[in-house]
């Protein structure tokens, strides 16, 4: 075909792209009113598909009618992405290499410092135990202030715990629990409060849902939270739309953030536009109004000067950020950081999971069927196309998701890299890589269903409910 | 002296006049720097002061070090300001005019309605009395949708009036009680429920303010508002730092007008730059929500479609034109408006009295003695410059604040009506038309003065305690 869309598609600029899929879908809506043959209007569509996929593969960005791409800045330094250049903000994380992120290269950008075999030593001593396989492993690989935290805690001072997630749906996939595990072993080993945000006005801004809508799915995401097994007298689990509505200490701290940051400094770090709504542009005080004590009047007894341990995936990274460079300017200590990867997505770690995309996705409620079949069809592979190849080159657990899996949910440390030496040398076939990975998986988000059953509306309310923990300050 | 700064700045752009400014700031620097004579000093911070009234005098706005005059848009369509057009936006009202604003053209510009005789009858009908003065002399001359009120008024259907305040200083002046005192009035001939907002988050975004001393503002502003006579079982007060962080409601009604209004949308309203902070970029959010009844489900039982009515000067216009145009788009009935012109600055008409120009300024904790120096000191007479060039072709009463003030405050029309005819006809003095205002000013803020020692703490509580008001809804 003349119009073949793919074959000079590389060659377009995004403006051009946008061009191109805003004129096909002119024309798909032309041939619809013009009552065009079926297959006429069938081929325009797929065609139509085909390059909103390619403008995405581009632009990293969904298009959206009317709205040219943004201009896709490299978070912080104001430069445009170059060739290869992994593209990381809190929406979009997208690079060109199958191992995923160069995550060396984001610490260099972001200016944060990798958590290095010094800082796991120095937690191991400071806890008495063996540190987490994700420090471990490097799943938490960078960090902002540690070493402040541990000061702080081997001089007997107490910090609090903060984490988050943005309920966009009622779905939640196995990468969501990355940072709640986490989490949950750091207020273990420490003893600490914690506080966990669900941004369900964040979600209500940028998805096309009702208020109550987004509350109700906050709520739903609280019983996965509390399933991971957090200590209901420690911790304090809030929706935005809910506890912005109860807690004048809360939005006291946003207003302060407001006031310090300028819509040049939310347009250079994520990208907004003058056609965001103004919801938008003033979020990020929202995200960034936790991370000072005082925003917890009833847990913190109005102290405000509690230092604050913030574990996130590190795309959220550009909120705190911001927080942290607003933070001196308000009184306010600034918040330490322990930042981990990303989940890949199923097809591979050019992306990361996302539950917009049942494919790319392992569910905390698939069954044990629908978690090998993903497995098996879905799992991007570092095995060579022929048994024999396989046997004769090894796989490339670089590229292989399966193996990834295991590096984030396998605990022993012997047996994944057992696993990793079998695969390697072209012992271990994919299959019985992957079915290591189901029998890991299957009982681990069993035994997440079975808990989360255990957790009543009483007990989220509980969760939920402003008050004292039980902790003295 | 060769520099004097006034005799070509007229011919100066704004952008000319903010370079000349800043340089002549530099030059004050360097010479203090340098240690150099006080005389030289001292003239050099005199054209300093003098360029900057030029600067205020051409732009309607203060000079801000590092912050270029921004451009004066029109409210609403964009175009630049012409010779000798009106300037009007929430935080400057200016005009080359003695008689003060063209309120006519206001109506056409802001595409309100005037306040006719057709509609002053109308809702002398509805109520059975006499129109309140300010409806009967053009005060409140301006409305939107005040016809659909009256409608449902008299098929028996409730509203609620909305107004409010920002506390940027503890001193009120007489022209801050004009809404007030109309509002007051309109409680009493319609007996509906009343909410007044404090807007001390946007005193604080805007001043150097802590959020501690705009909290302060705010009670102590409701002092001065509680002793307008508003009735404590219809009326509720509130501060938004307060009342944010303790109604959901409230908060559901500001995002979700976040939601639906663009940078854009603000930056052409209310001439935001990209170098303001965020909090003024979503702020009118938070003055629209309380346009909504479902902003205070404490009073309204959680009903959402309860009609509201909001008496304001006209430079509040543009938080309810933006207000109108979302309210639809979230399911709300759009806010009636009714608008007042602005109370003249003691020097003239041509801008509105100012808290922090204490001159212009005649405040509700002058002494009888101060208010009689002020006006007699400081009040523009449309007097001629001789008593017998007065005698001869007397006074202009479009121009004198004298009449003007007591246009405000004179309740009787024919006393009013003879003042009038004497001045203009040279009978009356400028000397003996302020004695009249200063004796209808001093028993007027006297008894005002009287009432505010009578609002306890207990009080101030009461009214800004989110409760049931006196009505069933």
């Amino acid at each position: 075909m003349a119009d073949s869309p793919n074959c000079d598609l590389k060659s377009l600029s995004p403006l051009q792209l946008f061009e191109r899929v805003t004129e096909q879908g002119e024309k798909v809506r032309a041939l619809k009113a013009g009552k065009a043959p079926k297959d006429e209007i069938d081929a325009a569509v797929r065609m139509l598909l085909s390059l909103k996929l390619s403008y995405k593969t581009t632009t990293g960005q969904d298009y959206q009618a009317g709205l040219p791409p943004r201009d896709l800045v490299l978070i912080n330094n104001g430069t445009t992405k170059e060739e290869n250049e992994d593209f990381v903000d809190p929406w979009t994380v997208q690079t060109s290499n199958a191992k995923g992120v160069d995550y060396d290269k984001l610490i260099v950008r972001f200016g944060s410092s990798k958590i290095d075999t010094d800082l796991i030593n120095r937690i191991e001593r400071a806890i008495g135990q063996k540190p987490h396989r994700f420090l471990r492993r490097g799943i938490f690989f960078s960090h902002r202030d540690m070493d402040q935290i541990l000061d702080a805690y081997e001089n007997k001072k107490s910090f609090y715990l903060y984490t988050g997630r943005g309920p966009s749906s009622q779905a939640m996939h196995v990468g969501h629990l990355i940072p709640f595990i986490f989490t949950k072993w750091l207020q273990e080993v420490f003893d600490v409060p914690l506080v966990i945000q669900l941004t369900d006005d964040e979600k209500y801004l940028w998805k096309d849902l009702t208020t109550e809508k987004a509350y109700e799915y906050a709520r739903e995401n609280a019983k996965d939270i509390i399933a991971c097994g957090f200590d209901i007298n420690k911790t304090f689990i809030f929706s935005d739309l809910d506890y912005l509505g109860t807690s004048t200490g809360f939005y006291k701290n946003i207003i302060k953030v407001q006031k310090h940051v300028t819509f040049n400094q939310v347009k250079g770090i994520f990208g907004f536009t003058d056609s965001d709504c103004i919801g938008k542009i003033s979020f990020p005080a929202i995200q960034a109004a936790p991370s000072f004590s005082s925003s917890f009047p009833q847990i913190f007894n109005g102290k405000e000067n509690i230092q604050c341990l913030i574990p996130c995936a590190i795309d959220q990274d550009p909120y705190f950020r911001m927080t942290r460079d607003v933070a001196p300017r308000i009184g306010q200590p600034k918040p330490a950081l322990l930042h981990s990867v990303f989940f890949p997505a199923l097809q591979g770690a050019q992306t990361k999971m996302s539950a917009s995309d049942p494919n790319s996705s392992i569910f905390l409620t698939d069954t044990p069927k629908q978690i090998k079949t993903k497995i098996n069809k879905h799992a991007f592979s570092g095995g060579r196309d022929t048994i024999e190849e396989h046997r004769k080159y090894g796989g490339n657990c670089d590229v292989d998701v399966s193996f990834m899996y295991l590096t984030f949910f396998l605990e022993d440390d012997d047996r994944l890299e057992q696993l990793k030496q079998a695969y390697t040398s072209g012992e271990l076939l994919t299959g019985e890589l992957k079915k290591v990975l189901i029998e890991t998986l299957q009982p681990l988000i069993a035994a997440h269903q079975e808990r989360r059953k255990q957790v009543t509306d009483e007990m989220v309310k509980q969760f939920m409910t402003p008050r004292k923990l039980a902790f003295e300050f």
